[in-house]
C-alpha cells in the first residue's frame, strides 16, 4: 500500500494533464504503480478516447483485469468504442475464462461471435463458449475452467508436474482437486500436504474426500451463502453427475453477495435496482419511478378513503390533524417487521419458528410496541388538553393501526416468499403504501364511532 | 454435500430424539457427519441442556469451530452455563487466536481471567492477551496469530522447514509471508512458487514485493473494502513501523461485510441495529422503539403543522384527502435520494463528482420525476372533475414537495458524513419524517394560497 500514490483530485488532474500530452512514458510508469482495481477506479473521472490512451498501453494480463473491475454498463461503453479485434487481444486473452465469459456475455451477439472467432488461443475460445451456456446467476455461470485435477492414485511428484504445466493458467492455487478415472470428483489436497510431504508418496492417503461440491445449476447467491456457510476460499463445481468441470473462487462469491445486498438494499429504498448513481439522470429517473407512481396510485386510494369521511372531517377537522402520524407509524412499522422476514429468509438459516409463531412473536413486539407508543401520545394529547374523544379516539386507533402493521408486514413476505416472489419486492414503498391505505381506514373509522358517541 | 444429512424438522427431531435418550453412538456419529457450521446452526433448535451433550462429545479442534460459528447471543447464553475449565479446556485449546480472543473478549472480566489462566498452552494464552488489547473493530481485532514467517535470504528449503514447524497450527496456509531481520514485512510467497521451484534455491529471486497490507488499527469496514477491491483471500497485519504481527483472512472479512450491509439494512427499516430475530420479544420491542418514538414526534409535529391550518380545513376539507399522499411521496423520495448517497459513501470509491454535481444530479431527477407524478396527479384529480383550485394546489405542491425532499435526502447524509457521523443514520424513518413535516408546510401553504387567490 505504501508505495502506491493516493487516488484523489490532484492525482487525477495530473494524470489527465499527462494523457492529454501523449506523454506515453509518465503514463506507463503511472499504469506499473498502480493496481489494476485503482485503474478501473479511475475509469469514471476520464473520458473514453483517455481511459482508451491508458488502458492499452496495459500489458495484457493487467488490461484483463481491469476490464473485469471495471462496473458493467461502463464496461459496456468502453467495449463499444473499441475494435473486436483489439478487444480479443489486448483484453480477452490473459483473462480467465469465467471473467472473459462475463466479458463477452454482456455484448451483442454478433460482435460476441466476431470476437470470439479472434481469439488466437482456441482451448480458451472453447471455454468460453462452454461457459456462455449457463445462466449468468449459476453456478455454472461463476465458475472457471481454470482448476488443477489430479487423479487418484498418482504420486506427489506427478502431482506436482501435473500444477507445473498448468501453473502459467492457474493464478491463484490453493486446493488441487481430485477425481477418479471418470472425472467424477472425489476429494481435494491442499499445497500444504504437497509441500509437507514426501515427493515419492501417493496422494491417497491424505485426499480430503469431505469435500464440499456444488453443481452446475445451483444459484449463485446459494454458492455465496455456502462458501460463507463452510467458509471456503474455493469451491469446485461439479455436474448432474458429479463430474468436476470447474471451480469458483471466493472474490467472485463475493462480488455476488455485495450485489444481492446491494439490490435488497435498493428495494427497500425504492429504486428498482441495478442502476449506478454514475448512470445517466433519465436511467435514475426510471429506476425510481416505478415505486413512486405506485406510491401516488396508493395516495391517490387514500384519498378516496378519507372523502368518505368528508362529513367527519368538516364538524371535526381536527381528526385531519393526527393522519399523517397514523400513515406514517403503520408505514414505519410495516417496513421493520417485513425487513426482518426479508432478512432472514436471505440469509437462509434453518427456521425453528413456524410461521405461526414467527406472526404471534410480531404481534407481541407489535402490542408492546403499540402500547408504549399509544400511551405516548394519549399523554401528550391529555397534556395539551386536546379534546378527550380526540385522545382516545388518536390512542386507540395508534395501537390498532401498529398491530395490523406488524402482522401484515409480517405475513406479506412470508406469503410471497411461498409464490416463489422476491419477498424484498414488499419492502420499502409497497408495504408502506398497503399500510397508511389500512391505517387510515383504522383510523377515521374508530374517529367516526367514538365521536358519533357523543353525538 | 452429498453424504450430509438435511437438517429439517424430522432432522432435528429425530436428533432431539437421540440426545434425550443419552444415545452417546449415535449422537457421535451425527456430529462426525455434520459440519462445525452445520452444527452451530441447529444449536437455535435445541434447550441449552441438549446442546451441552451434543457438544460436549465434539472433538476439541470442531467444538471450538461450532462455538465461533454461533451468533454472539446464543454463544453468550451458552458459554453462561459452562465452567471454565470446560470452556478452556474443550472450546478454546484448539481455537486459532482470533476466534478465541472473540469468543473471550465478549465475557466478563473476572470469567476473562479465569479461563485465561486456565489455558495449558502459554503461547497460546499470551497472543489472546495480545489481540483483547485491540478494538474489537480495527485490523488489530480481526486479525490472527497464527501465520507463516520466513527471512529474506532463506532458501526453499529452509523455508519448507519453517512450515513444517508452524503447519499444526496454521491450518489454511496459502501465502508465506518474508520479513527483513528486523521482522519488516517485505514481501509474500505463494505457495505454488515454493513448490514448483528448487529447495536449494533462495527465495529472494520470487518474493512479490508488492504486497497490500494494513496496519492494526484500520477499521474493520475499510480492511474488508481492500480486501474486496483487491480480491485477496488473506492480507497481512503490521504495526505502526511495518513489522508483521498479524494476518487477516477472508471468512472472517466476509463475516464483517455482512454485518456491515445487515446494518445499513436495519438502519434504513428502523431497526436499532444488532438484534437477531432469535432474540426475545423485550429485545425486539427495544431495538425497534426509538425510530418509532422519533416517528411518533415527527406525527405530533405533523399534527401541529396541521393545527395552524385548521381554519382553512375547516372551509376546505377537501384538502385534507392528500395530506397522506404528499407525506408519503416526501417520504419515499427523501429515501431514495438518501439510500444512493449512503451507498456511494460505504463503497468509498473515488468520487468524481462534486457534492454540488451530485445535488444538481438528484434535483434533474427529483424534477423529472416530480413533473411526472404531478402530471399524472392533475390527470387524476381534472378527470375525476375534482375542483379546479384543489386541483392545482395538490399537482404543484407534489411537484415542490419531490424537489424539496430530492434535495434534503442527498444533503444531509453528505452533511452527516462530513460531520463523522454515521451517513446511514439519515436513512429510515428520520428522513421520512423530517420530509413529512416540511412537505405537509409546503402542501397547506401552497393549498391556503391557492385558495385565497379565489376567496
Amino acid at each position: 500500500m505504501e508505495n502506491k500514490p493516493k487516488i484523489d483530485k490532484e492525482f487525477i488532474e495530473n494524470l489527465i494533464q499527462i494523457i492529454e500530452d501523449q506523454n506515453t512514458e509518465q503514463a506507463l510508469e503511472i499504469t506499473q504503480v498502480l493496481h489494476a482495481a485503482d485503474l478501473a477506479e479511475i475509469y469514471n473521472a476520464l473520458t473514453i478516447d483517455q481511459a482508451k490512451f491508458l488502458y492499452l498501453l496495459l500489458d495484457q494480463e493487467k488490461a484483463g483485469d481491469v476490464l473485469i473491475e471495471l462496473d458493467e454498463h461502463a464496461r459496456e461503453r468502453f467495449l463499444d468504442s473499441l475494435p473486436s479485434d483489439v478487444i480479443a487481444r489486448q483484453f480477452i486473452h490473459e483473462m480467465d475464462s469465467d471473467d472473459a465469459a462475463d466479458v463477452i456475455g454482456d455484448l451483442s451477439e454478433e460482435k460476441q461471435e466476431e470476437i470470439l472467432a479472434l481469439i488466437s488461443n482456441k482451448e480458451q475460445a472453447g471455454d468460453i463458449v462452454d461457459l456462455l451456456n449457463y445462466d449468468e446467476d449459476s453456478a455454472g455461470g461463476l465458475m472457471a475452467k481454470e482448476f488443477v485435477k489430479v487423479e487418484e492414485g498418482w504420486d506427489i511428484e506427478h502431482c506436482i508436474q501435473e500444477i507445473r504445466t498448468q501453473a502459467e493458467v492457474v493464478v491463484e492455487l490453493y486446493f488441487v482437486y481430485v477425481v477418479n478415472q471418470y472425472n467424477k470428483l472425489i476429494g481435494l489436497i491442499s499445497l500444504k500436504d504437497l509441500l509437507l510431504n514426501n515427493p515419492k508418496k501417493p496422494i491417497d492417503s491424505f485426499i480430503n474426500r469431505d469435500v464440499i461440491s456444488v453443481k452446475t445449476d445451483e444459484s449463485a447467491e446459494d454458492v455465496a451463502r455456502i462458501m460463507d456457510k463452510y467458509d471456503l476460499v474455493a469451491i469446485p463445481v461439479v455436474d448432474s453427475i458429479g463430474r468436476l468441470v470447474g471451480r469458483i473462487t471466493i472474490d467472485d462469491v463475493v462480488d455476488v453477495m455485495r450485489e444481492a445486498a446491494e439490490k435488497d438494499y435498493q428495494l427497500i429504498s425504492g429504486i428498482t435496482s441495478d442502476v449506478e448513481s454514475s448512470d445517466r439522470v433519465w436511467t435514475i429517473t426510471r429506476a425510481r419511478l416505478p415505486w413512486l407512481v405506485i406510491g401516488l396510485f396508493g395516495g391517490i386510494l387514500g384519498a378516496r378513503v378519507i372523502e368518505i369521511y368528508e362529513f367527519d372531517l368538516g364538524i371535526y377537522p381536527q381528526l385531519a390533524f393526527f393522519i399523517p402520524l397514523i400513515a406514517a407509524m403503520a408505514g414505519n412499522v410495516g417496513i421493520q417487521s417485513s425487513s426482518i422476514i426479508v432478512q432472514n429468509i436471505a440469509a437462509n438459516v434453518f427456521e425453528v419458528e413456524s410461521t405461526l409463531k414467527k406472526l404471534m412473536k410480531e404481534l407481541s413486539v407489535g402490542l408492546m410496541n403499540g402500547i408504549i407508543c399509544a400511551a405516548l401520545l394519549f399523554g401528550y394529547n391529555w397534556l395539551t388538553a386536546s379534546s378527550m374523544d380526540l385522545t382516545i379516539a388518536v390512542s386507540i386507533s395508534l395501537l390498532a393501526v401498529i398491530l395490523f402493521a406488524s402482522f401484515f408486514g409480517t405475513l406479506i413476505p412470508i406469503l410471497l416468499n411461498k409464490a416463489k416472489i422476491d419477498p424484498a419486492l414488499a419492502t420499502g414503498p409497497f408495504i408502506t403504501t398497503m399500510n397508511d391505505i389500512v391505517g387510515l381506514l383504522i383510523y377515521l373509522n374508530i374517529g367516526r364511532m367514538i365521536f358519533n358517541l357523543h353525538l
